[in-house]
């Protein structure tokens, strides 16, 4: 049942173990669904009510606090102990009268943590600012200190497994993409074409299936084209018109995210001259990245190679990525721009982003890319260029059958 | 483009001020997405980033503040005036360095509001207890307030166009459970039956599309079926075992979900015996349920209900519903559970779903329903009853043609 070997988790808990000890962190308690994922293989969608996973530094198991409901669902999919699965009852959630970080805090101070440094993750979707409130009132002495990303930052380095998982998802993205843009045409309406990019995302391959990436295809189109988190309508696509496609695949929860921009009919003169600024960029970091380079460098290649057709780029060019769940399949830690000096590694992953966004319009090309021994790879294996489709409407209409 | 006359906007935001001014609050920060749509028609995926709708109780436009390069979406698609919406630089997302909040606080300090009395929403998702603090920090003379929930409960009581727009989501649900569950026979994998329902909730009908749901399909089948939020894999379906499905219709971020409990050939005896017991329970609070009624009132005709069986129901039975972002779908305001004293009214919006989980099966039937002048109605209509479905797989591997 498990995504991975018990000893695989075990690597990922000493490691944690060890950055919360250079941290003066005895527990962590972690929020984010995909660092719990990534410690015990728990996957559900509870993470919309409270729950904790617990890591004391002193302790060989966490301990997983969630929704009565849930707790269930942990015992049996994870490599936890019964008896390390608690749950609160059904009365704490969406309460204006209890919160179940109350619930929590008193757990922590049954078991004699109450008096330990304890570290939360602070910027985190999931933990918000009552659930800190909450359980600082219900643990006077503790200290508490920020845990943000503690995890995130041992995922950043993938395992081969991890690899693997992220190819599998790479290949899942060609294939959306591909019978995803064969939809936008003339006459179809965008969520027809943003229905048969899902259908393929979560159907997959013969050989696997699908997972549900953690954000939705991003299709603005026309004068959106420069508004990159736009999703979909049931407006009919026009001829001459382009779209952007955003979106992943994703794979036992591993992402590989793939843009592409598709004009219907010949593409206007702005998107001409722009595929081969973005194209010449691209192809220029994917030759210079190495291993102990810096993300800021890696952005530096890129911003000069546009600088020389005077284009600037305000926002970065592309962020670690992996395993998430919604609302971001970007892991929050290392970001391709000036200034962060993370160094690169040997599987690392990133998204390349380099998009350009005007007024009007924009373009995006990406990759997912694994940094490798002496340089880096692509995750997936899909033209770059504009696609340009026959603004004609197909004779079917669904992208399904293949 | 906007899905709502100006005059809702401004009702909505009257309706808000109101409530603000009741709690003491001058200014209202909102990161909820579903509130920030609600009040001014933005909807992207930009809310994995920090961004902010600020409600002023004494000016006329909220103001937004975002990332840099969202701030251009807003302008195009809501009715707030250019002026009003503001962004932060690029460096400040997913930064150890800068934090978004640091500059919002900046900015209502600027514009002579940082010695008010400003309310978060302390206990949403997309307010964390970093920003908490940053804000704090930045705003040192301001009186932070809990202003959770306000908007949400403004939501409550819908107009008949957003039950028109939920009554669409609902006529997409029914097509989506339908489709999907002709999937759900031996040999089909999970993970099409799944594909096949997102097909169905994005394309929508031939008159209109389908939004995405803030929830995934939620898929347990065989042993897990007392596990709820369990999503599905690519395993492939036996005869004989049970799958319950959870899913939602959604047009325009408005939610119609419904969960039925399909049987792979014959059903097992525990589900023949759960079944009359639920389809009962659920009869009897339809037949029930009218405005002046509490919402623990409504529990009571069900835990009544089922308890002549011998059964008891740990969890709530049924939550407030309608507009959403992910991760939930549920509005966080009323529940239909013991002690709830919300007074039912009309136009209330509720997914009434009291399933029966135990450790190795469970069943889950419901629906989304209003209420109406003198009782309430059901958005969907499909029948209740077990979906029993051929146990041998189909000819055609995917349900999307119809």
């Amino acid at each position: 049942m498990l995504a991975f070997d018990l000893i695989e988790y075990q690597n990922r808990l000493r490691k944690t173990k060890q950055k919360m000890s250079e941290s003066g962190i005895d527990v962590l308690l972690i929020s984010d669904p995909a660092n719990m994922y990534y410690l015990t293989g728990y996957d559900a969608w509870s993470f919309y009510v409270h729950q904790m996973l617990i890591i004391i530094s002193d302790e060989d198991q966490p301990i997983w606090i969630g929704r009565y409901m849930d707790a269930n669902g942990v015992k049996k999919t994870t490599w936890l102990y019964d008896e390390n699965v608690m749950a609160y009852p059904d009365y704490y959630v969406h309460s204006t009268n209890y919160h179940p970080m109350e619930y929590i805090a008193e757990v922590l101070s049954q078991i004699g943590q109450g008096n330990r440094n304890i570290g939360v993750e602070m910027d985190h979707y999931y933990f918000s600012a009552k659930a800190y409130d909450s359980l600082k009132r219900g643990l006077p002495n503790a200290t508490f200190k920020d845990g943000d990303l503690i995890v995130n930052y041992v995922r950043m380095v993938k395992s081969d497994q991890e690899i693997y998982y992220m190819k599998r998802a790479a290949k899942i993205a060609e294939q959306a993409m591909f019978r995803g843009t064969e939809m936008i045409r003339t006459g179809v309406r965008e969520c027809d074409a943003a229905a048969t990019m899902y259908y393929n995302m979560i159907s997959g391959t013969e050989e696997y299936g699908g997972d549900y990436p953690s954000i939705v295809p991003l299709l603005p189109s026309g004068e959106n084209t420069g508004n990159p988190h736009l999703t979909w309508s049931d407006r009919k696509y026009v001829e001459g018109e382009a779209v952007i496609v955003e979106l992943a695949g994703c794979y036992k929860r591993y992402h590989s995210p793939l843009a592409r921009t598709v004009s219907i009919g010949k593409p206007s003169r702005r998107l001409q001259n722009l595929e081969p600024v973005v194209l010449e960029g691209i192809d220029k970091v994917l030759h210079a990245i190495k291993p102990g380079m810096t993300c800021g460098e890696v952005e530096e290649v890129w911003s000069k190679s546009i600088k020389k057709y005077g284009f600037h780029k305000e926002a970065r060019i592309g962020y670690s990525v992996g395993l998430n769940y919604p609302p971001d399949w970007g892991e929050h830690t290392a970001s391709l721009r000036k200034a962060d000096e993370t160094i690169l590694q040997p599987n690392m992953t990133f998204h390349l982003i380099p998009a350009l966004w005007f007024d009007q319009h924009g373009i995006e090309i990406s990759e997912s890319i694994r940094i490798t021994e002496n340089g880096c790879e692509t995750l997936a294996n899909y033209p770059r260029e504009l696609i340009v489709q026959d603004p004609f409407p197909r004779a079917q209409q669904s992208g399904i059958i293949s």
